[in-house]
């Protein structure tokens, strides 16, 4: 895994997890080991479970109680990565080839399955119902709003309100659970648990947010993916919904995209619609905003060093190109 | 719902998870609403939730608190069938269209995934971590099936040992264990739970032997699928591998197999040729062995009228044909 220097207080904790994750995919039958090493192979950044270490340490604790929740967070969001690609029928992630291409869609929708029951498994083994309780109910909005993009695929008028109201509920509510089970876990008070879960709601809208303006401006070689992934797909994010309110051709935009047939000279030309906007500038400014409101929510309560490291997440939120 | 008079002993529970069902799928997003009510819509015969209640009948006891975990159960097997259904690319189930074809694989993934943290929810709001252990691990079970049944398609090399390792894996185990968690809800020794559960699994291989059979003799009115669906996506059940073994033509067969195209008059010939051996009377008398070991199970402990209705389920499995 690579190192981030901004979780070196939870180092040794992120090492466990990587331990974990390897037992937790490791099945009776060798197909699905193969298929749960390839996801893990894939990396990622680990921010979830990271996440929910740092706010655990809120308070001088012993963590290792805790590292089962981690690994469930984790192994929840690759669930949910493997679906994504099922439903995006994506060909790579993070310069990879996905599960639903080198296995097919039957065994990518299987293996999902598979590791939202072991996580669920590590929960039921390691906490209580509300942890519990809180996980599944993160995962039922993070479907709502999965299935409220897939409804309004090329949908050119949808709302900047109804784009923020869908990137809370598919990506910055599991990063506030996070947060705020961590919390709860640390010990911290009701008050303050709810202060780290507004944290984590907000990087997790600037996180997604700025997912969807490296679909515009990242290369494949730092993203993984193709540049214009998610618009070829149909799904609209900030950058396209301000160039449909804002660009001179804006008709011209709407047309290409209520075509819902995203050739490649067709998505060429709404790149270039968009990137002659200030959609991405626009987008970046939100992004901040975001992580200003983060920052802002971080509570006194939290250990020095733990506030320090969160806000360092906040700076990394806003650094990143990758 | 259909109502089945062998479950007339627990006919007020089984009406009530009708209503908590529909009550379970109802979410903010109105599709995602929509999507549950019209798998409820298509019905089945609740065995698993049914068996789940008369096995907590066996004692005298309430059933009230045990009615959130026989929902979850049944909401687990929704969420199965539908993954199952974007798996086997099904058009109809039980006569209706199914939810991949009129909404597309997207959203009956997300359906399914959104079904299953319904019912960990549920479970984790109402009963104890062990519960919650018991069903995610049958969970990853079923995973394993059907991930071996996804990488043996079309291998005419399969042996019936595997056939009923893999049938074990995706139907008997849940049902065993829907059997076993309602035998502890009653209070029941350890011994009489043990019981009960290879009362299951032996109802559900049964279960699952008959409903691969009427893949073969069933009509699309009685079934609500295609005559031999199962071979046609490549998934080889009993009367297949049983005609690779005993039939004349058992070579013709295995190259129809592994030429993986079953175009229409493929499957004739192959389903002529099982038809012409006794492939389905030797799979009917593996049902009848299955059912006599479920009527075996049976332990003394649970109340005479509760034996009676497990025993009565066993007879309906056996006489089924839909």
């Amino acid at each position: 895994m690579t190192q981030y220097p901004l979780f070196s207080l939870i180092q040794s904790e992120l090492a466990l997890i990587e331990q974990e994750l390897a037992s937790a995919v490791h099945s009776q039958v060798e197909l699905a080991t193969d298929i749960g090493n390839h996801l893990l192979r894939a990396g990622g950044k680990r921010l979830r479970p990271a996440l929910y270490l740092l706010c655990a340490k809120s308070a001088e604790r012993e963590l290792a109680p805790v590292l089962p929740v981690a690994v469930a967070i984790e192994l929840i969001h690759m669930a949910t990565l493997v679906h994504d690609d099922v439903i995006d029928e994506a060909s790579t992630r993070r310069g990879l080839t996905t599960a639903n291409v080198r296995w097919g869609n039957p065994l990518a929708v299987l293996t999902g399955d598979y590791l939202f029951a072991k996580a669920f498994s590590l929960v039921a083994g390691h906490a209580g119902n509300n942890v519990l309780r809180a996980l599944t109910d993160a995962i039922c909005v993070i479907c709502e709003g999965e299935i409220v993009q897939a409804k309004n695929l090329f949908d050119s008028s949808q709302t900047e309100a109804e784009y923020l109201t869908r990137s809370g509920k598919k990506t910055a509510e599991f990063i506030a659970v996070s947060c705020e089970l961590g919390a709860k876990a640390a010990g911290l008070p009701e008050e303050d648990a709810a202060s780290l879960r507004n944290f984590g709601y907000s990087i997790g809208m600037a996180f997604q947010l700025t997912d969807d303006i490296l679909d515009f401006t990242g290369s494949q070689a730092q993203v993984g993916k193709p540049v214009g992934n998610d618009l070829r797909q149909g799904v609209l994010t900030l950058p396209v919904l301000y160039a449909l309110e804002a660009s001179p051709r804006r008709g011209e935009l709407a047309d290409l995209i209520q075509g819902r047939d995203m050739a490649e000279d067709k998505l060429a030309r709404c790149l270039s619609i968009i990137k002659d906007t200030e959609a991405i500038e626009y987008s970046y400014q939100r992004v901040h905003e975001y992580l200003d409101s983060a920052r802002s929510a971080l509570p006194e309560a939290a250990r020095g060093e733990v506030r320090s490291a969160l806000s360092g997440v906040a700076d990394f939120v806003g650094l990143r190109n990758f």
